[in-house]
């Protein structure tokens, strides 16, 4: 499969327009609201953050999925404001931005999605989102400077735009995927929220679209250590155009679909990891020898979000003894004596002892920007792969500066 | 109650003797092997790590309590060496250490108790314990000195010695608690344990003591965020010797024994917390509102252990949406609009929502040394009171520095 990351052509999927402009929502004065349509409407499905501080956007994306029964004409995103913690008068606001932009493409509230980013408790600047409505509907266009100008808008601490994707062929058609989304915050990112907009032509009933979504973001945007339930505004938004006139529920469409989702989400959730705030290191963890899936992941968080296994990986310290506290607290039933851990090649535990182990040598390949570290459970056959990074003081540096 | 801390005389439990000695395990040479010895033997009762990587000493005292039915003759402490992650042979050593120091006081080896804490994964040099046991033995003494040394020998990354005493009276009689406890890692400290010792002159039988010693440690060891569960070495062990001649079962002597244990918990609890590496801040977390003492734990937790809330902490920074943010995500269904958060006296958030606060004057309040945050979740009647510090770039140096 050929997939294209954010600095090479994309493979633009058909029936969707995207603009961007500067609303001054930003403190920093750059572009701050982004909008996507499709003209003729999208089957979507979406997954939205479990925090049950949800912002106001999130309930009423929420609430018009629902009413529309799976159908979008547009998404309309701004940054600088999440528009969160700022009770009824927010969800007003957020309704209102919606009725704005529909009143423009003439279509009803319920078919348009509102996404925000930024900072939480401060009323929405409504009337700037709605004054800025006008310019961006003008400057809609299906090219890739649109869908980057999209891209580009709804960063916010983010360091760099994140862009991935592919295509494959169905007979003498192909069916294109094209994801982008913003989130660099490092662990339990409450205020780097992370949006994803992943956009398709391919033609999709809107009941088809979740268990697909759902299987992808599992094993991307939940399979690192930027996870998807915390922030109060996370949002994962799956939109398909039909305009390839490929239908998913073709022969062999499903699966051929579903590797290249996967394929965008992991490069998008890659992305995200590799921009986490003052990340360093960036960590392949390897769960293997799991039960489940599911255990795979718990134990990989308890390792991922463990602040004294995180500052040991910005230290390059090839500290074993604090992975496998990890695992042991991690709450599965595992049995320290069958427990393997490997840095990279060098296996530096062995049933759940010391292995020798040159540490000079491990400390060296530590210093590498992207490594892997495996976990051996030994109770069954199941295995995950989760990204992480370390903790640097310069993450504290960034979350501790006094600017609110 | 008249509760001394580390600095003041100690009310001094009759029945123990105590020492110290250097057996070079520490690599700073400084005094790293603890004894407390009860001639006529004591009742005991103690908790263990929940987590499943449990160290060697921890595996070997837990067969011992169930062997002895709850007696304990002497407990052997060495710092320098969690003897953990160290298999089969980690047990033999551990078993060793108990049977040498056993022969030495013509007791069974399943009358003493081994702890131990320093670094994991490292084979205990038991020969140097062993070795050490007449010298300690010969230093014992019933004493405050003793009982200081003690406190001093089984200390790591500490950097003040723990202690705190109290006594109450029971008709002509007083009963005496004192406690010693060392640990200072800040948040999840797989490897800075928490080791606690409980002496008290109480006559008690062995089965009435877990009760007592599991309501204390729950609001006081278990409320602060170094929580119990977590490292692989983390004990707290009460010890009754029965020479006040006061029996617990006595009228009245239960309710002034828990009480006087509870004191002498928070005192220790709260000097762990104010020793937290790099810490600056001690944060007084009061969850009012929960339906359960749980639900609060569980809600204090998830707001202590998020590196947003903590750096902010560090950065004197106001930011309650980090605050509300993380009560959202701890698992719990609260309903925002019901949330209300106060930094000291000053209210942040109100039914969810900014409530107006002068930034520049909380900011100032926030520079204080301790101070106190308020969230009530508006669901119940319970009430949980936590502590926890901030999260420093001291912290990550401490933690980082390659130095295993």
């Amino acid at each position: 499969m050929n997939l294209h990351g954010p600095d090479e052509p994309v493979f633009l999927p058909r029936g969707f327009f995207w603009s961007a402009t500067k609303a001054g929502i930003k403190a920093s004065g750059r572009s701050d609201v982004a909008l996507a349509e499709v003209p003729m409407g999208a089957s979507a499905a979406a997954m939205f953050t479990r925090n049950r501080v949800a912002a106001a956007p999130v309930v009423v994306g929420r609430a018009h999925l629902r009413k529309s029964k799976g159908r979008v004409r547009a998404v309309l995103v701004n940054a600088g404001n999440a528009n969160c913690a700022t009770g009824e008068p927010g969800i007003a606001v957020a309704e209102q931005s919606c009725a704005a932009l529909g009143a423009a493409l003439e279509a009803a509230p319920q078919f348009i999605i509102p996404s925000s980013t930024g900072i939480i408790g401060v009323p929405l600047p409504v009337g700037k989102l709605i004054a800025a409505v006008p310019a961006v509907v003008a400057e809609l266009a299906d090219t890739e400077e649109g869908l980057k100008s999209f891209a580009t808008a709804i960063m916010t601490t983010d360091t760099r735009m994140k862009l991935a994707s592919t295509e494959f062929s169905v007979g003498k058609k192909t069916v294109r995927i094209a994801g982008v989304c913003k989130g660099s915050g490092m662990i339990h990112p409450n205020m780097a929220t992370m949006l994803v907009y992943l956009f398709t032509d391919v033609d999709a009933e809107p009941k088809d679209l979740p268990p697909l979504l759902k299987t992808a973001v599992d094993s991307t945007f939940n399979a690192i250590s930027v996870d998807g339930d915390t922030s109060t505004n996370d949002t994962v938004l799956l939109l398909a155009s039909g305009a390839s006139t490929v239908k998913l529920a073709g022969s062999g469409v499903a699966k051929k679909f579903a590797q290249a989702l996967h394929a965008v989400c992991a490069s998008l959730a890659e992305q995200v990891v590799r921009d986490g705030e003052g990340a360093e290191h960036l960590v392949r963890l390897r769960i293997a020898g799991a039960k489940s899936v599911g255990e795979a992941r718990t134990v990989a968080r308890s390792i991922a979000n463990s602040p004294l296994v995180k500052t040991a990986w910005a230290g390059c310290d090839p500290n074993w003894g604090r992975i496998l506290s990890s695992i042991g607290k991690s709450g599965i039933a595992v049995d320290p004596s069958k427990i393997n851990i490997f840095i990279g090649p060098h296996q530096v535990c062995r049933h759940g002892m010391a292995h020798p182990f040159d540490e000079k040598i491990v400390h060296e390949f530590m210093k590498q920007r992207e490594y892997e570290i495996k976990a051996e459970l030994g109770r069954g056959k199941s295995s995950l792969e989760f990204l992480t990074c370390d903790l640097t003081v310069e993450y504290v540096h960034i979350n501790a500066d006094y600017s609110t």
